[in-house]
């Protein structure tokens, strides 16, 4: 088993998933056994005798009476217990009705290899509603179908017949298993992390993504769940389950179809419903899942996460022999979000009192040789910079193994010695240490020594900066996760459920004045406007609203795009101004869509002039109602500039979508105008979020514009698409 | 020697570097050799006897007879000859009268190993100043100082003392002592590259970048010359200098500092100048420089490059088994700006007949098992993927060495014979073929088959990736190099000149009408306009102009902001609010700045709304005269999405700015508006850039904004700064 270190025990949550004894079995029954090497039947057989699985084994084989000298059983009926897990080798047609026995005969749960089912057409899906109905009917829940099967190595289960697995701390949960191949191979190359569960949750017709996930939070020898996904059929519960794991452990995804292609390429491949990746990314980060860019970053963020504490804040600081690396390291980490630590004077001093003279002892802090004839240096480096309060985290470049170029052999015992510090060093601080060093890949001693230690040694300056970002991500998002978890929501009102009733009585969305109306009930500030729905009513209005330059928009149920529809007049000065318009629009939109009900129009004063920004909600069909915010107009059109969370949201959530789009700088005021009222738009986004939470009703809502001022908005347009079966 | 198969030999520039006989001598002294073995005296000596270095070395020390048997002599002056290359040992003091006698002896380069030269202060830089003067006054050329030395492999030149390089064809430059070792590490670890020369440039006092990539372009062994770079003393000359080597060979350049902090880091580790990441960057692709973002896509990228003809353009086939990793690859190569080929049903057809049923036969191809029991179908897949016209580039996404994995031993035939066809393959197209493989970790032995025949096989699909990506970006620079060393230049002309001999006189800049002047005699559309020096020549204007609404600005030498002096004042309808408005303009102006020289006011036409974009051209340090161009107002402030070319730019430059920013989409046209006049903002970009270069006096150039058209574009404001020393 791969030792790992660690200062204080992994947390994990109460053991209540049903899927304990299905994945950590105690009783394993094979249907479809085989003496054929080539078949599954035979290897997972294998597999389970060669690891030593301590469990009970029942080979299932009505035509051969024992397989590797194991007697076998007729049929699924003639076990002698209920099992805890069957693996069915048999093919598709079979297994609906095999699934049926396992229920009956009480097994708890089936592993289904075969494929043919859902993703291969309609008559796969038809047998995959068979063995779904089959499953509910008789209590047995169903790992597939279409997976290449699963493994428990703390429990010497390996139904895949791997042999290059160690036992660790990386529940592994992947729709690829090329991917599960990869990362099995690279961290037998790496030597340092092992793994404690693997699942391939195939077509997911019964357990899905959130079971494993919540199984993975649950389990006392995963200390990481790393997630392969290309796509989620039901998003909304694995961000739900998610919020409750990231409080006890790390949970890294990578999401495969980052681009419109790769969407395309994982569809082909699974049938998953694959939604925007900039929107995904958003609501698992909002839940304090680590996302990975790069498929290569798997394995080093999650091992990273699984072994370092989770750093206090973002100030990093760089120690290194020679400026070329800590300059890398410098960009990667900038880029990555994080700063470099500012030192105190106190610490420069004491690194100065041990390095050569020319050695920088501001950050990045390079020893500029002194560690050439002395490598123990290092060590007492890091524990001077580790000693300064203005660093979070500490990350060592370039190090370890000098002696492997022929002429510092002689250093080995230094460099021996500086491991034995740096695991103590480890050991006894809260911030991470994260090590890298050019000479991982001919792993010499020291390096093997911190990795005995479970103490990651990264060969790319890149992923150990990510591995960074990622740790400091995860301390701000627990150190806030009270404040992000506080969502508001309130309850719909008798007023508010009457529009609706009343929309959907005359089989029509809400008017904008209405969704206006709706949007000043729960505090959001709306603009004065009047629906106006006879000429005459427009006498004396523009003296009401004292002068000011007025817009006019028409109101229909018929009208999506009012402009287009030559529905909409601006700057309007005079009451004759306003008569002229009316008449104009009345004929223009009559003209564009004959026949089309008008209910009559508003008029408004025209709002100033300000930073046009965006809000809307969508109902995902995998994630339910997603807040998006961003600015308006070409920014959000071209740029696709905004953030995305799941509602309902936090304050904090609020103000984390104005501080994660690139225009924030605009919001903050660039060319030395004012910065708009945050505080405004942030109340404005958590009330949006409340309010369709508050009223499923809701299916779609636009907000756009909002016109953004140092004091204040204007919502200049509303829209409410309504929900005809709520 | 690493192998390398190749279909047409690589090119080389003709011999006409100096560096010829210095970087690959016959004849060496070390100065400074030493009998102790901590001592580079020592190490180089050792390094060269030990690799059987061919030609003549003289140990160079007054205190001792002999070391390792060999005699030594006791000055330069001893020399029996004028050795190629002398290596420089002792301490910094001793340095320039060293050189001055290796000088004097005909030496023709030394390396110079110690610090403490310019990169350490005032008296370092006075001691760099004696070492330069030495060498130019006795003409031998010098490497460093404060550099760790360099090798030529194929000549068994290895001062630095490395055990583990391999000869080979990457000739490497590095700023970085630590890259190289990283570098040689990770070659090393792959097995299947290895380097011509290696220079660590040092403080560059004499022997520079473009000097070192002139000779990488001549030198027979290189077939791809990488550079480490953390600053650009004379980007001007490496780029002129590229723009020759990048047609024979491929050149690769990591940039470091591609943050504020990373280029902080940097200059406190070398003193260089480091500009902006975003402009070098641009520059260097501009003369088909393969430039590499992450620092572990050095090695890859440039193997690639060396080993695989170059793409015709940017359509990729992507052969899979399993969609998970066909998925990330497709997301990789769309965000890299490369392109799914589409197969022609010809293509599809030939794979449907030997792939099983549930294969994916349109791209990405996915065997979906088929090679599970036969991996020579994935060869085969490749032969037909590669006959399709459709198809630019070739990607093999995961494959080879299944039998690594217990189930799949028998396999290995099978795999063996896969490899042989491709290698084949590889040897007969012109069409790059890249091969991923998931088992690398293990170097099973299909893949070590491919590798021994110089045919790469990637670990990471993200470099394998990045790698087509520089495979089609170099074939399609290479296609359109003529275009793109077409570079548009003129004369300037007498009034133009008279214009500038005017403002040098003046001791001012050219005023803003000048500037729209210098544009249009040079062929730039300028809007009408009328300097007005007293308020009596208003009389008429507004008729004159049509009644158009008009903007008036005031013409200053001395005040550069015009708006902040209340200089500006827009819409103006009559010659009564011309007159007021002239008469604000002047008492603001006054106001704001007492004394200021007031040359009078422009009126013109208020420029119809359109796109704004900026023109600008500043004078880099270290890359002269730079063409900037982007979207206008907060685009170009908040975003920072812009595009850079060292001036003249061809035309070709001209379209691939506009091409190159986010704002592109933009410029084409959103929300049903028109697109913008493109060949017109082309040639507006060409003639500021011909300007430029034709009147070294202007020192900086601002059109902003200019707006852009469906037809044609307005320059709104020019600005115009003079070198006063030209």
């Amino acid at each position: 088993m791969v030792k790992v270190r660690r200062k204080r025990s992994v947390q994990h949550l109460p053991q209540q998933s049903f899927l304990h004894p299905i994945l950590a079995p105690d009783s394993i029954a094979i249907i479809g056994a085989s003496a054929d090497p080539t078949k599954r039947g035979y290897k997972a057989l294998v597999g389970l005798i060669k690891d030593g699985f301590e469990g009970r084994i029942y080979p299932i084989n009505p035509k051969t009476d024992r397989i590797l000298g194991i007697p076998t059983l007729p049929s699924v009926d003639a076990l002698p217990e209920p099992v805890d897990l069957a693996l069915i080798c048999t093919p598709a047609a079979t297994v609906p009705e095999l699934v049926r026995q396992c229920g009956e005969k009480g097994v708890k749960g089936v592993v289904v290899l075969a494929a043919g089912f859902r993703e291969s057409g309609e008559a796969g899906a038809q047998l995959e509603q068979a063995l779904v109905e089959a499953a509910r009917a008789t209590g047995v829940r169903v790992i597939g179908p279409n997976t290449n099967g699963l493994f428990n190595l703390h429990k010497k289960v390996n139904l895949l017949g791997l042999t290059n697995v160690q036992p660790g701390g990386v529940g592994l949960i992947s729709q690829s298993g090329n991917m599960l191949l990869a990362l099995t191979l690279e961290a037998e190359n790496y030597g340092q992390i092992g793994f404690s569960t693997y699942v391939g949750p195939g077509n997911q017709a019964d357990v899905g993504f959130s079971d494993y996930l919540q199984y993975l939070g649950e389990e006392v020898n995963t200390e990481v769940a790393a997630f392969y996904v290309e796509g989620f059929n039901n998003g909304r519960q694995f961000i739900d389950t998610a919020r409750a794991v990231t409080a006890v452990k790390p949970v890294v995804v990578y999401k495969s179809g980052t681009t419109a292609a790769g969407r395309q390429a994982a569809k082909s491949h699974t049938g998953s419903l694959a939604g925007s990746y900039a929107m995904t990314v958003d609501l698992l980060r909002q839940v304090g899942i680590s996302v990975v860019h790069d498929s290569d970053e798997i394995l080093p963020v999650a091992e990273g996460l699984s072994r370092m504490q989770k750093a206090a804040g973002k100030r990093v600081a760089i120690l290194s022999d020679g400026g070329g690396q800590a300059t890398i390291a410098t960009d990667r980490l900038t880029e990555a979000g994080l700063e470099l630590a500012t030192l105190t004077e106190e610490t420069q001093a004491a690194l100065r009192a041990i390095l050569l003279p020319h050695a920088n002892t501001s950050n990045p802090v390079d020893v500029a040789g002194t560690s050439d004839t002395d490598p123990y240096v290092l060590a007492q480096c890091l524990e001077i910079l580790e000693r300064d309060p203005n660093v979070d985290q500490l990350f060592l470049v370039g190090m370890f193994g000098g002696y492997h170029l022929r002429f510092a052999e002689h250093l080995i015992g230094q460099e021996m010695r500086a491991a034995e510090t740096i695991i103590e060093l480890v050991a006894r601080t809260a911030k991470p240490v994260v090590i890298h060093s050019l000479y991982t890949p001919v792993k010499p001693p020291p390096i093997r020594r911190l990795r005995e230690e479970g103490i990651p040694v990264y060969a790319s300056i890149e992923h150990a900066a990510r591995t960074l970002a990622a740790l400091g991500e995860r301390g701000i998002y627990l150190k806030n996760r009270n404040k992000q978890t506080q969502v508001v929501t309130f309850e719909p009102d008798p007023e508010g459920l009457a529009l609706f009733e009343r929309a959907n009585h005359e089989g029509r969305n809400l008017y904008e004045h209405e969704a206006k109306q709706l949007l000043q009930r729960h505090g959001v500030t709306v603009p004065e406007e009047i629906l106006v729905r006879h000429p005459d009513e427009l006498e004396g209005l523009s003296a009401r609203f004292g002068q000011q330059p007025l817009a006019m928009k028409v109101v229909s149920r018929d009208i999506l795009h009012k402009s287009d529809a030559g529905g909409v007049r601006l700057n309007l000065h005079s009451d004759a101004s306003l008569r002229a318009a009316y008449d104009d629009i009345l004929a223009s939109c009559r003209n564009y869509q004959p026949g089309a009900d008008i209910h009559g129009v508003l008029v408004s004063p025209m709002a100033p002039r300000g930073v046009e920004v965006i809000v809307g909600v969508v109902r995902d069909p995998a994630f339910g109602p997603v807040l998006m915010f961003g600015l308006g107009g070409i920014y959000v059109e071209v740029l696709e500039d905004v953030a995305f969370r799941a509602i309902p949201i936090s304050r904090y959530d609020a103000e984390a979508m104005i501080d994660q789009i690139k225009g924030r700088k605009i919001l903050a005021g660039v060319r030395g105008e004012a910065a708009v009222d945050r505080k405004a738009l942030a109340d404005l986004l958590v009330t949006v979020s409340g309010l369709v939470h508050a009223y499923p009703q809701i299916s779609e809502l636009d907000l756009n514009p909002v016109i953004a001022y140092p004091k204040g908005y204007a919502v200049v347009d509303a829209r409410i698409i309504c929900n005809p079966g709520v």
